[in-house]
């Protein structure tokens, strides 16, 4: 009879609203209701990442979609920028180089930003640089990156720039035309609000110059296939799409639409200070800098002396709530909150609640109740419903 | 994008997997599939009556299934006994006198038990008193009757116990056999964490002998062609049944019986005392006495100064969150929290970290923390999972 709380940065809780369209009859994807789903989604798409570009779809996890926007960029010997602020950064260094990219690796300590000005720098000692790839949130660490700022740089240069926009895009703003992001990649798993499966990508103009003349070898990724099927009207599918998860998506569209996108991210910077300031009356450390930007994941430090992988396990086990532990090098060190998509106070609440339980059976010195009141204090004080 | 939580004493939040049942295609009523699931309701249901007496289901709301106990026992003129300590001991009371009754008052003070030693009077006083109506846990102020010790006082005359356990039943211990109650009553939409509409009574051997010799017509109440239709091997329904709400029963009693019992009695004792620990802790006065065994609702006196209208009424409107007002003379002096059914530590730590901003919002001088870390540091300590 436990409840289950998913504090995890993906995949994140999903709306009964949605959950209820997931189990609608699956439609046949050449049916004239598959093609008015599908272009109300592409139509969503574009709203939620703020472009008039080119929005596709396809049935892959959010990595798929960053390979994607790889291979269809980078041919062998092409010179790339990727700037890496955690695991996801990584992952960027990772696939350019399997697709023979010379990389220029900018790579920060984890939990800070990357700093637009080494980019420019970098940019200016190496003009044959055709693609920047950066985060928008880092979801290893939480950091946010200063996309307004990238993008500013790269648009005048030659170069285009690639954000894995993954873990922000619907909680923590990104302007795609305005911050001119060439290549946006998102999941549904994440802010979204859906369960992974599918993941999108917005193309610009500049970027799908360079797409065209790309020649590496690609098929289910391939950008010019989708764009030729699945942009004007009467928009199809090139291969058979996740349906029931189109159909879900749809329905968190308009939970979105609803809500309207500058409550959406204001809910979620409320959402963010709230669970910064419980998790720091407790007296843990913010991994990394308190960034009021930050608000898909609040990164904490395990504190001396505990078992970060027993925190995680204890409130899963015994509260049924799922905190995310630390990603790669930072495996052990920290834990995180997730707090991007369907949340609200309530989950706030019961994380912090949950964590003072937990600490307090490893033995952490706790003052009841000071995580979740300070938590309250904030979260009282914010001008939008959360 | 609120989230809604139900931390009302009926209707209560509804598992996933009884939501999931719910929605699963209609079965006709005398298909053999629902047959089966008769079946299962039925054993189901004994389980959580704690009785090998017939059990009846009725497509009804709990207020059905106590007229039904009225009209099935009462002729007029009859002689009956009613202990009200609240809202539903009134409505026995109209209920009593609305078929022609001659009824013996007991009526305590809101708030306060029945006194087992004053029916055990009243008893004696009135050799013809053939029924006593009490309740189990009276959902207007949280109080719970000791039916125990009313079920040994009522068992030694020839009178039968009707007991109204519709907020009780699956939230806090009655054993129907063991303390001679001769008709409960429960309803589906409380403990038993399915959205209302189904009602049911447990009739023992002693109250049969009762329903028999009463001649008050009855049609759709009438316990006798239930009996006819519904116990033993190949149970029908004799009137359409609400099919879909009794698929749902159905799971929702598997994960009763995967809990156990004594589990969910258990589970509900400590939230009635983390809610009563919070509540107090921020300064608030219990409404009635602080009693270990009243576990389904915390009933709160309103702070002096403040509008309970208005406390309820915020935490809705502002923070989807659903309290109870105080009912019938207790109106706008009382608020409610509910905990019977499908609630965790986490229901608790929302409805008073909620309460702790909507106190503050109203002026009252709230400490930060308070109500939720008193509830935590109660809810670390169960032994059971919650």
């Amino acid at each position: 009879m436990l409840k289950r709380f998913l504090l995890t940065p993906g995949p994140t809780p999903v709306p009964p609203e949605v959950l209820a369209a997931l189990g609608e009859p699956v439609v046949h994807h050449r049916a004239p209701r598959f093609t008015e789903i599908l272009a109300e989604v592409l139509a969503g798409l574009k709203y939620v990442f703020q472009t008039v570009n080119d929005v596709l779809v396809f049935a892959a996890s959010g990595t798929g979609a960053m390979e994607s926007a790889v291979v269809n960029v980078v041919n062998p010997g092409d010179h790339v920028l990727v700037a890496s602020v955690g695991n996801f950064g990584e992952r960027w260094l990772k696939l350019t180089r399997t697709w023979g990219a010379e990389v220029t690796a900018l790579e920060y300590e984890w939990g800070t930003k990357a700093d637009p000005a080494d980019i420019e720098k970098a940019l200016a000692a190496d003009p044959a640089i055709k693609a920047v790839f950066v985060q928008s949130s880092e979801t290893s660490t939480g950091t946010v990156n200063d996309i307004r700022a990238i993008g500013a740089i790269v648009a005048r240069t030659p170069a285009i720039l690639v954000v894995d926009a993954v873990s922000g895009l619907g909680a923590t703003d990104l302007k795609t035309d305005a911050w001119h992001v060439d290549i946006g990649v998102a999941g549904s798993q994440k802010a979204l609000m859906v369960p992974p499966g599918l993941a999108y990508v917005a193309v610009s103009e500049k970027a799908w110059q360079v797409v065209e003349a790309c020649t590496t070898p690609r098929f289910y990724f391939d950008y010019r296939t989708y764009r030729a099927k699945m942009t004007g009207d009467g928009a199809q599918t090139p291969y058979t799409p996740a349906v029931s998860l189109m159909v879900a998506q749809n329905a968190a569209i308009e939970l979105i639409r609803q809500e309207g996108l500058e409550n959406v991210f204001e809910r979620h910077r409320w959402l963010g200070r709230a669970c910064k300031a419980g998790v720091q009356a407790l007296g843990i450390e913010l991994f990394g800098p308190d960034d009021p930007d930050a608000n898909s994941v609040t990164a904490c430090k395990v504190p001396a002396g505990l078992d970060g992988g027993r925190i995680t396990k204890l409130a899963r086990d015994k509260y049924g709530v799922w905190l995310a532990g630390g990603q790669g090098r930072l495996k052990g060190q920290v834990f995180r909150f997730g707090h991007c998509g369907y949340f609200g106070a309530s989950d706030i609440l019961v994380g912090l609640g949950v964590l003072e339980m937990v600490l307090a059976e490893l033995g952490y010195d706790v003052e009841w109740g000071a995580g979740t009141g300070a938590a309250a204090q904030v979260l009282a004080q914010s001008p939008v419903q959360l």
